[in-house]
């Protein structure tokens, strides 16, 4: 048989695996479950040949029907051609979507004929005796043969106009804001900038999601509405605090405030320079900002004070930042052009929230829909497009590689894929860029937990069965803590083991906890059950890299069909995107933010109750959990196994 | 050697100039013409020791004899020590009205009902966990009980927010500009100031006319619209040029226009640290500002290159300025407040003059109307409620007192009244401030060339009757020029004769003769006589001193019975105080300055002529002033008189 494009051939008896056979042929395939045809990645596609394959759920039939194999699960059975798709070429990715480029708004709108800037070319009359208009009134009368009848100039554009206009020889190209939206009103066009007409520039403007712990930016051209570019950076501040609450912490102490603001200024223009850069355009051609971010960082990069965001009523300063200019802010852009900061709910509820309401579409639907965000904070929102009521669980910074031993963030060389074999529990696993293993990033943490528990090696109470020692060497005892080694140190990339031990379970099971319990407790407000989410978005850090299977298997997702679920990567930057771009979304964002209820979990007395139910694995209540138990009672994986199964279910009883 | 009274001491090698010696130990002495000894301001006085003084004119013998010094012409021999007189404290009269307290608004506005700005007390509910609504929000939300639906908010104040609601423990006074009049449309309120409700201030404002010698500030009470006191002071850019050329032509140079602009904005401030002392407020309660000037002081001050108004064709950057905070310009009032600057119609009809439209009434009568307001130029302004035209003359800085041998501003010690005995020859006058007399100031000069002509000292075309030396000691001729003594030196201030000469004469009949033509060519293009003009509205830097009668002598002002002049006092700054109270009157002040027509006189053919015609006292055309026609004929004195009577007038011709 043969491997395409490589052209490598293997030479193996009927009966052999695809897997094997490629193992054989020196041609990488790539296998995280180590064969046991669960985790769907060894896809091959067959283009000539028979070959016999064992039905799998991770190959729908057309896919089948195209010749499209899983290579573990897939046996020779006589001469055979095998094409090994290409791996996908990753760049870092602090976010889901934060290197790919977004294929379309994912609102329409009318950014033609409405659009948020304009760039226009316009000649002048030069003045005489006879003509003695001002040159700022020459300016608006040119605007008024193209339908602008008014302007406005702030100061510092109004300070050059008229060495640039007679610079220009009067023929000049002008860039305005065309729309203003906080306020109700609309006001007239704004001048941004105003260059002579040979020297005119494209339109562009930058959508940007300022996170916790990434930044990533959009180059958007205005002219094409398309972005053009991207580019991401871990936010600066993180020098000062992993999560939220220590930055604000950080806030407090003498010039924290100011160089908190100073970092992430920084990362978002060293953004702005690599993006400039590598287009070649100007920072001047980019004639406005739209900014997302939690309401944490929108104070931060405003240099508001966050204090009150985690004292007690956790009152934020403003929900609609008020408007303000890139010069104001220091951004590297147009010293004029607009930042608009998407608008923010509540002190744990931020615009990049708002912003997954809009860009995932759950601001328009009428099925009731879930939207999470899961990152430090479990942000989610319920409702449909006449409701929306939100909540915000603290999750710890467990999902983000924080407070667990061997943790670490999505970066080089975290392992964010881990099977287990059931037999002889050996792990197989993955790491970003393939890179020698140094620790285990969240999607890792959660797949680990999930494969650890379906194979028995940690019970329903989240401990490590410590019985298993005898079996395996893995699973061990360290400083009376039950633990188990992903990795051994000789194959690690910092020469330690690489382990998982009963603490660290203990913070993964209360952060999956906690946002489960929002879920409910968001649920239970509006008085519908969680089976009754017709469709369960998800956005921001996890996107793509998070298995649901696997997620509701710990019990952190509810236990409902895949085809409801919906990845829909950075939906904070595309929330920015939409905004910058569709004038007629801006008014939409801000009912949006007007109308979603926030729940304040720490006021509400059912969310302790749901979150201690929500402390086993998958939950107290396994009857919510249908696939789960129906796995636990197929697979034979140990004695602890079916104690689950017999735990009454609560919930069944109330209902 | 020393310097008192200060004590200050300078070591300095021998040959230092005075000057110089006191730069280096710090003592303040005057020295605006940069030290070249032609502009005599720099004077000391030599108590001991001694010193080698170059020949100057600006200290006569006597002085010279005193031990007075021109600083920069003197130089140090050996120890000396040097008194440097305390700064004159000028409480003078730059204006008519300047500390006068105006009566009453010139227009009726309903400032109560319409208020420009507002003080509003709220007290608010505290944040809670059932109701955490953000600061912003929550002072939104308290200021929609006041009717009051929506408000911006600028970041700067936002940043305090928090800690202002907190510390006032909910109940603040918050300070709102209620009306934004630039662009057509009126906008949300904007929030001005925030403070603890027991620390509510009354509400002010101030209106500010920013003339070219000199600036004036209304304190205004927002509560009872009163003017509640009043301060003037020389224009410190003085010390950069005299008139707008000079100005103009020195922010040409380095850093001149940023020094211009921080000269009148430190005039302003010191306007504003004395009312704001004065009447006991903070300047954090001055809460908007209203601003007339001509042209180019506007540029000035907003830091604008005035270059294109000098050059043909006579190009300002704007008539109506952008909207600006005192913040942005470094006005020492409350930073958020709103600096109106008042429209301006071309490069040399400013904002001073579409204040003056407004505040004469101009804008609203049904009578054929000349405003006029006469200083380095002469802004005239022809017109009713429905139409309204207007032009600039160049008169030279004459009745500023420049560009005449004694001639000085109209302060301390200026000859402002002229009498001359028709026998005798004798003059009698009188002084600003009953001081002993050092110069004339402009409404003198009018005075004394009137006195002169009407008792025959001087001829038709401006010559002095050099024959009455035989008569009188008074006339004499001095370098080829004749001249009258006004004081002899033994009665002047600074020990030397003040006299008129013919070369000064022949520069204050060009500036009344630039004048006159204005107002001839302004009926001219508008197919009207100036004998039709129903009333003259005199306002600006002459005001009330200025004697109509001899004004109209030596052919200044049109012959027209007295009844048709009104003084109207200053107002540019009745002007700015109608803008600052009366928000119905911003459209208005926008409208005027949008319809008036300017019209340029050097591209106006006739001005020319009418210049030359106007270049014999009174007239060429003796018919168009019979009052003073009446008198030459009635009165005999002396033989040029006749021919006045006999010359052709050209314009009956035409009529």
């Amino acid at each position: 048989m043969s491997f395409s494009p490589s052209g490598a051939v293997a030479d193996v008896p009927v009966g052999t695996s695809l897997l094997d056979a490629a193992t054989q042929a020196g041609v990488e395939v790539a296998a995280p479950c180590g064969g046991q045809g669960r985790c769907g990645r060894c896809r091959v596609l067959v283009t000539d040949g028979v070959v016999e394959r064992r039905a799998n759920v991770h190959l729908p039939q057309p896919l089948l029907d195209e010749g499209h194999s899983l290579a573990c699960q897939t046996f020779v059975t006589g001469p055979v051609t095998v094409e090994v798709p290409a791996r996908r070429r990753e760049k870092v990715r602090p976010h889901g979507h934060a290197a790919a480029e977004p294929e379309a708004l994912p609102v329409s709108c009318d950014w033609r004929r409405d659009p948020a800037v304009r760039v226009i070319e316009l000649e002048m009359e030069p003045p005489s005796l006879v003509d003695q208009t001002s040159d700022l009134d020459r300016l608006r009368r040119a605007l008024a043969r193209h339908d602008i009848d008014d302007v406005r100039v702030e100061m510092t554009l109004l300070h050059g106009l008229g060495q640039a206009l007679r610079d220009a020889d009067w023929k000049v190209a002008v860039a305005l804001e065309m729309r203003d939206w906080v306020y109700g009103t609309y006001l007239p066009p704004r001048l941004l900038d105003i260059r002579p007409a040979s020297e005119a520039c494209r339109s562009f403007g930058l959508a940007i999601d300022v996170g916790t712990t990434s930044v990533v930016a959009y180059l958007v051209d205005f002219t094409t509405a398309r972005v053009v570019d991207t580019e991401s950076a871990y936010n600066r501040q993180i020098e000062c605090g992993e999560d939220v609450i220590s930055r604000i912490l950080y806030s407090q102490r003498g010039a924290g405030l100011l160089r908190l603001q100073r970092l992430v200024l920084e990362t978002i223009n060293d953004l702005i320079a690599e993006l400039t850069t590598r287009s070649g355009i100007g920072g001047g051609c980019i004639l406005e900002v739209a900014v997302a971010g939690n309401t944490t960082m929108t104070h931060l990069l405003l240099g508001l004070d966050p204090k009150y965001l985690r004292e007690e009523p956790y009152v934020p300063t403003f929900s609609v930042a008020p408007k303000l200019v890139a010069a104001e802010l220091g951004l590297k852009v147009n010293p004029q052009a607009r930042v608009h900061c998407l608008p923010s709910v509540g002190s744990y509820v931020g615009g990049d929230i708002t912003a997954g309401v809009i860009s995932s579409g759950l601001y328009a639907t009428d099925d009731l829909t879930l939207f999470i965000d899961i990152g430090t904070n479990g942000e989610m929102v319920l409702g449909t497009k006449d409701w929306l009521i939100a909540c915000a669980c603290s999750a710890g910074p467990a999902f983000e590689g924080g407070g667990v031993g061997d943790g670490m963030r999505a970066t080089y060389g975290a392992i964010e894929d881990v099977w287990i074999n059931a037999e002889t529990y050996e792990p197989s696993f993955r790491t970003i860029d393939d890179a020698p293993p140094v620790g285990i990033c969240g999607s890792g943490l959660i797949d680990l937990l999930s494969e650890l528990f379906v194979t028995g090696i940690v019970d329903k109470s989240g401990r490590i069965d410590r019985r298993l020692a005898a079996v395996t060497p893995r699973v061990r005892v360290r400083d009376g803590l039950g633990e188990y080694v992903v990795v051994w140190a000789d194959e690690a990339g910092e020469h330690r083991d690489i382990a998982l031990t009963d603490g660290d379970i203990s913070g993964l099971v209360s952060a999956k906890a906690a946002i489960y319990a929002g879920f409910s407790v968001l649920c239970g407000s509006v008085g519908v059950e969680l089976a009754e989410v017709k469709r369960v978005l998800i956005g921001g850090a996890f996107g793509e890299y998070l298995d649901i299977e696997k997620a509701i298997r710990i019990g952190l997702l509810p236990d409902l069909p895949a085809e409801r679920y919906s990845f829909l990567g950075n939906t904070s930057a595309l929330g920015a995107y939409t905004a910058l771009l569709c004038v007629n979304m801006r008014h939409a964002i801000l009912d949006v933010a007007g109308k979603m209820t926030y729940l304040e979990l720490s006021a509400d007395n059912s969310f302790m109750e749901e979150y201690t139910s929500a402390l086993f694995l998958p939950h107290t209540h396994l009857d919510d959990f249908p696939t789960v138990k129906a796995l636990l009672e197929a697979t034979s994986v140990g004695s602890g196994r079916r104690e689950a199964a017999d735990h009454t279910d609560r919930r069944d009883e109330r209902s």
